[in-house]
């Protein structure tokens, strides 16, 4: 087998978030050859803004995305929005991720907190056209719906897009979509023109916590190879950005095995054609 | 409020598996004034068949599924279904309910496994047909895809049903479908002829197990009116099947405080119209 194409493996921050700062993670990154990387906003304030593009531009790493933006079903969700808009800005990121929130509070009603999350993503995009930053819809595994995000399919993120209009896509994480017997005729209706990202992780058998027991690319059940075929035969052909939420394994782990790891597993089950 | 009509309340073995026998669990629909119940095939053989019809028919109790057949992803799925739609007709089941199986042994294929399923329903649609016992395809929600049944969608569902014809259609638990987006839409797709038994429950926030932390009706944050509504349109006005794994709640309790439960919870929050 071939060496890993390096270019092509983004590190998101969440992978080793329990070890690392994000300046460890940069450099982590640089140390390791992983050209990609995601933060997430909690390092990104803990870093400080400026700093953090310095030494991404100083190690020459692509931001393929910024987590996260979203939440739309929360009272104050705009402020926080328009701050994550130009944070992506500053930081050249390549899109916004948007975890779109759960139910509204107190509420069962899935029809109106669904237009809510719509009516809240229309409210930011003409900010996020402006800056230049892409907005991409995350759909999570219905497992998450009442609390995280009422977007749970890739059909129902595309749908939102084509409401919307341009300057709106969809990360597709393998994690929340591999299940879903419309996947691969939704990455073809999504095409080049809304896929924003690929994120990559794998789901173990048992899955122990419905958050925080993600497994490593090849660990799980998940046929990663034949999904990237499905996204780069869509037109997408960028980053895999790794991102592993797990208490019980990766968390505990040195951090530069868990890079060295993820390079490993993209080269050995994760490539596409 | 007015009381509940106890002809619509069914009780699935399931609720109260770790207390009671099925002989238990039919004296207990008895004395609550339950008019249906669906009982678990283990439970089944160790109250033998003869006797658990003979006692079900003395009390008059309607079967609204017997639980379950499918797992047609194993080797030896087709002795095993047929013994279930024998047991299903001894009872005078309203369906048998098929719980279709996961990935195949071994394999990440999730086409291949789906094919695997659709072409092992329909083998034994024809023993079926000829017992009289429709087939209830239960899609389960997409977290135990890998382990227990790639049908994750009432649309995939309705689609392997309209591919096989009649004799077949669909158990609809709101725990597994509350969260999909096109929900309103199938059950209007599947109507009368497809819609065979529906299973009541709820989602708990936070959900701490995968498979064994369902809520007690009213718990949680399923709109059960506005499903139940639903399906009265659609032309099911049949019974509502309580069916709730909860090793650490329900499971603990006074079998008859569960029953008791409810009953209330039933008039409480899952009436239609």
């Amino acid at each position: 087998m071939s060496a890993p194409d390096p270019s092509l493996l983004s590190l998101n921050t969440a992978t080793i978030k329990k070890q690392w700062t994000l300046a460890q993670a940069i450099d982590g990154c640089a140390r390791h050859g992983i050209r990609g990387i995601a933060p997430w906003r909690d390092k990104l304030a803990e870093m400080g803004l400026k700093e953090a593009a310095r030494a991404i531009k100083a190690n020459g790493l692509t931001v393929t995305g910024l987590c996260r933006g979203g939440f739309f079903t929360a009272p104050d969700f705009l402020d926080d929005n328009l701050r994550a808009i130009e944070e992506a800005h500053e930081l050249g990121a390549q899109c916004l991720v948007l975890v779109v929130g759960g139910l509204l509070p107190g509420s069962k009603d899935l029809k109106l907190s669904r237009e809510k999350i719509l009516e809240g993503i229309s409210r930011i995009l003409p900010y996020a056209r402006k800056a230049g930053i892409p907005l991409a819809i995350e759909p999570l595994h219905p497992m998450q719906a009442a609390e995280r995000a009422c977007i749970n399919t890739l059909e129902q993120a595309l749908d939102v897009c084509e409401a919307l209009g341009d300057g709106i896509g969809v990360a597709v994480d393998v994690y929340h979509v591999w299940w879903d017997p419309k996947l691969e005729q939704q990455i073809k209706r999504a095409g080049r023109k809304r896929i924003l990202a690929h994120h990559i992780c794998d789901w173990l058998v048992p899955t122990r916590d419905l958050l925080n027991d993600r497994g490593m690319m090849g660990d799980g059940i998940i046929d990663l190879a034949r999904i990237r075929g499905w996204i780069e035969d869509a037109g997408y052909t960028g980053f895999q950005e790794v991102e592993i939420f797990s208490e019980l394994d990766w968390w505990q782990r040195d951090p530069d095995e868990v890079l060295r790891t993820c390079k490993e597993r993209v080269a050995e089950c994760a490539r596409g054609r």
